[in-house]
């Protein structure tokens, strides 16, 4: 018989090792990004996320300067045919004129509540910012809460009958997920409200308020007639978060460099130009929207025109192939576009 | 002899309980806050956050809440007698004046070369802001950064001749090191340059750069000869993060009200007050400069005139007594004051 005292931990070690030895293999072959087709995107992203986590790789990112930044409209969710902020805004304008009955003949007001969708969508932007300006402020942070929440709760895409905070991608779900677990911050830095996103991104994107970056307004300090204090949403801009406003905002809010950023559109330009400019490895990729049947097609490589303020022109397309940024086409390299479809 | 088979894991798990015991056991009973007396400011603390990180607690705060905000100067480290940032405006003038020599005739620049202290001190307020618009405004941020990084590494104190970043609270640096131990994510809420605390943050307070809210001003994306992007940092005021300014930027960059805010003068004052007009346990602390000998003393408990802006007032110390504020007073709740210090 072998001696007793000097086997029973050896014993236990071996058993331990056997017992992890297929769950850490298994892991290891675990495939972080399983929405995506394989292809040059999808590498593109492991090999950044590889090489800047592994000691002793050239490429190597201190965990505390791992910032990634995504745009929202376009490249986290769906932004066709119109921004989820801006039917927000519009469905809200019934209840802002029942409180203020006198704004019913005056325009925009008038147009949005006739309905006529062909008319609304003509509406110069002087009258979008109108609206905008009538539906986001004058309440209390705490009221615009309160209402975003329930407008998000109920209000449905016309198109997938769902709401709109399930039109995500899954495919960004993933790399969001995938750059965390790697020890990246995620944040949102979005043209669209920071106030707005803010209201759902912990839920939706497992993002934070404190990482949303957004177009802002400023607020305003005040009493309650109990002498509570509370803020008040003002129509004073002070971020414009879109094009130079991204890296403004960036180093406003944040106040490193990403290593990492992801957009759709001209607006997301300088933040993926400000990202690359960086030394060592970069990330900068733009979603292509070239898939009608599952999502939509717009920009360049659809010969569609580009209709709106900060789509993906073919200028940006230029630009990305001439800079080595990743062109992401919905099409071909995402397996599954939402979680809700195979 | 007894069964083998039966015995080893056993024995193992006995050891391994045997050795972690005393381990578990004196981590317990370490005093998170060595440098503090006991009495009601410590045990107020403690209560808190004992109180907010308990599971089942009525006052339980869940992580994803747990936000903690500090004023820097005067409650983290030495104010008196001019703010650090005042000091290295000041010293930044010679360096400004010799790449632009017309202002070496010009008011306020001619009396800060003069190096007359008393003359300095009466500069009216508008001098001040010129000075420091013409020390923090028009190079790039990258440059702004190592000329501030290059001061604080040069500069000393003249009272205790050693760095500015050397002057923090023993004290306060062990509350935030207990309050991110038990998950809280603490913030600087500063009157001071959020570029310019952003400097020193991490290294100092353990504060990273995306926790610093202070004043910022504007930045404006461009290009160099060789088309590199770069941000510079324009003389326009986005948030005066001071007074009501405070809870507005808190606002603004955190999106979520504190849980614990830490102040010393009125410049604090709303921040305190939007913090405990939350629901729950909410945790507000006032540093109170009693100690002419370890530090220096002034405001309501010595005497000694409110002589500048922000200082802790009287009727502040009222209204912290009022409203059930806790008052730190140096003298009596602090054992140690610096590190450097017995």
């Amino acid at each position: 018989m072998r001696p007793i005292r000097a086997l029973p931990l050896f014993g236990v070690l071996i058993a331990v090792v056997i017992w992890l030895g297929p769950a850490a293999h298994s892991l290891a072959q675990t495939d972080p990004l399983p929405s995506w087709n394989d292809g040059p995107a999808k590498q593109a992203i492991i090999t950044f996320v590889q090489g800047t986590t592994t000691e002793g790789s050239p490429k190597f990112v201190t965990p505390s300067e791992r910032i990634a930044t995504f745009d929202q409209d376009g490249t986290l969710w769906v932004e066709h045919p119109l921004y989820t902020q801006v039917v927000y805004c519009l469905d809200r304008v019934p209840d802002v004129v029942k409180a203020k009955p006198e704004l019913a003949k005056v325009e925009p007001f008038k147009t949005v509540l006739s309905g006529n969708r062909e008319a609304i969508a003509k509406l110069p932007i002087e009258d979008l910012y109108k609206i905008l300006a009538a539906t986001l402020t004058g309440m209390s942070v705490a009221e615009f809460r309160s209402q975003a929440k329930g407008w998000l709760e109920t209000a449905r895409d016309p198109r997938w009958k769902r709401p709109y905070t399930e039109l995500t991608y899954l495919p960004m779900q993933e790399v969001l997920k995938y750059l965390r677990a790697n020890g990246y911050r995620t944040y949102i830095v979005t043209g669209g409200g920071q106030d707005f996103v803010r209201v759902y991104s912990e839920e939706v994107y497992g993002i934070p308020p404190e990482q949303v970056v957004g177009t802002a307004g400023g607020t305003k300090y005040g009493y309650d007639k109990k002498g509570k204090p509370f803020l008040t949403k003002e129509p004073k801009l002070i971020l414009n978060d879109n094009n130079a406003g991204k890296p403004e905002g960036i180093h406003l809010m944040i106040g490193r460099r990403p290593y990492a950023a992801f957009g759709n559109s001209t607006g997301d330009r300088q933040m993926l130009e400000y990202t690359q400019a960086g030394d060592g490895a970069r990330l900068a990729m733009l979603v292509l929207h070239d898939d009608a049947q599952r999502e939509y097609a717009y920009g360049p490589a659809t010969g569609l025109p580009a209709t709106k303020v900060g789509t993906f022109t073919q200028a940006l397309y230029d630009e990305a192939k001439r800079k080595g940024w990743t062109v992401i086409s919905i099409k071909k390299d995402w397996k599954r576009v939402f979680s809700f479809e195979p």
